[in-house]
């Protein structure tokens, strides 16, 4: 092992589950599965035998920085490996990520199944790597035999084939989410209370009584059902204090009037 | 709109959601968010005023045909549109996908929580669509504006920025799993069926009987807690008949000494 580098995440998550690329053929693609794990706090990569070598040559370590997108904090710290072996002594438990059935006995989970187990397993002091095979053949089957179980994606089958870096960002996006519980970086702003009951049912009486005068219940034994009806369309918006008194300043103007120039 | 062309795809979800990209500036970007479709039997790709043009000139083409690696019939069906009006005319309820905080009042939902009322409105009759806007600023206040909520995704703050198609990949398996549930394209291999439980309680005792024998169990009163522990640890392998009968074999083997030679 060799790079042990720096890890700038502050996300508590940062050391909570290995990417382990096994043999992966191209610079870039390392550095597009670096920004993925960054994009859900993760951090530690490890590579095994990459073929493209690591560091690469002074060209495509560019690119792989480049494609990293500022993730290259992730590229600098991952640890590299001789063997399968090697790469996950650390770890209680191995998933394999494979498209393919393998015809080995292990249990078969989706993204969001396994990575709410290796989260729950993280919680109770276990360490959990994940293995992604070479973009061109996946894993052999003899390093599916190391892991545990297997993970697969749910994809349309027509059409199954994930790049390298998509089938990273699918699994660090499960196990951030099963951590953190969905939590999104930013809520609907809420600027103005909910508006209470009483403010809303006067505001509905208002404008009940103007079209009332206005004969807009036609016929007469219809109104309680078309005023429900009324209430229940604007009952669906939700409206804040100040929601209600911007509609309820539109209708009075509609009603009573052009305002009298001064 | 021009460029409605054909779907090969066969996947009922083909035309259940669709995928508006807002100004896409490469056209690169825009084969893999193909792709991405692709994954998750989407197919429905609509492109406003994209700034490369579309078709871009040849060799932009090509490297869009090649990037969609295989979804090149998305490209060759998509839609291409003028203004945004245009591009959703036809939708019932909009998404707009957006990593910042707009001080619009409108829900903010994950991609699961948004893909799974995507589905829901689907199944009721409705077509749904995501606006995604331009790789570099992301959609405009006023394209925010049209939609009925907005989509944000569950990310690290500290490095919040996916690409594109990273984020048209994420919501199209969020509406895959939320449509499907979660369906796998295999399933673990079960070549044998489970053991029945006296198959095993045979196994167990035949392997106590022959510990007890060499004197394993010490002290003597701690062979039920010993014996238990055990069980436990073969039960957690959900063995198969086949597995049960392997096991035993290997234990007979053992304990009555190698096979004698005819």
């Amino acid at each position: 092992m060799v790079g042990a580098g720096t890890n700038k995440s502050k996300s508590p998550l940062t050391h909570s589950l290995s990417i382990i690329l096994v043999r992966p053929q191209l610079a870039v693609n390392i550095g597009m599965c670096a920004r993925a794990m960054a994009n859900f706090g993760l951090s530690d990569l490890r590579l095994v035998a990459p073929k493209c070598g690591w560091p690469p040559s002074p060209e495509w370590h560019e690119a792989a920085i480049s494609s990293a997108a500022g993730a290259a904090h992730i590229l600098e710290g991952l640890k590299l490996y001789d063997t399968l072996d090697e790469a996950i002594a650390d770890l209680n438990y191995v998933w394999a990520s494979t498209a393919r059935e393998r015809g080995q006995a292990k249990p078969v989970l989706s993204p969001k199944v396994a990575m709410t187990q290796a989260a729950s397993g993280f919680l109770q002091g276990e360490r959990h790597g994940i293995l992604f095979g070479p973009e061109r053949t996946g894993l052999e089957n003899d390093e599916v035999g190391v892991a545990h179980a297997i993970l697969t994606f749910p994809v349309d089958p027509a059409y199954a084939s994930l790049n390298l870096a998509q089938a990273v960002l699918l699994t660090a996006y499960e196990f951030f989410q099963a951590s953190t519980g969905d939590l999104l970086p930013y809520a609907a702003p809420n600027r103005s209370p909910p508006a209470p009951y009483a403010l809303t049912a006067s505001f509905f009486e208002y404008v009940e009584n103007a079209l009332d005068e206005v004969g807009f219940f036609r016929p007469p034994q219809k109104k309680p059902i078309m005023a429900r009806n009324l209430r229940n369309m604007f009952n669906r918006m939700s409206m804040s204090v100040q929601d209600v008194r911007t509609l309820r300043g539109a209708f009075v103007r509609l009603i009573e009037g052009r305002r009298k120039e001064p």
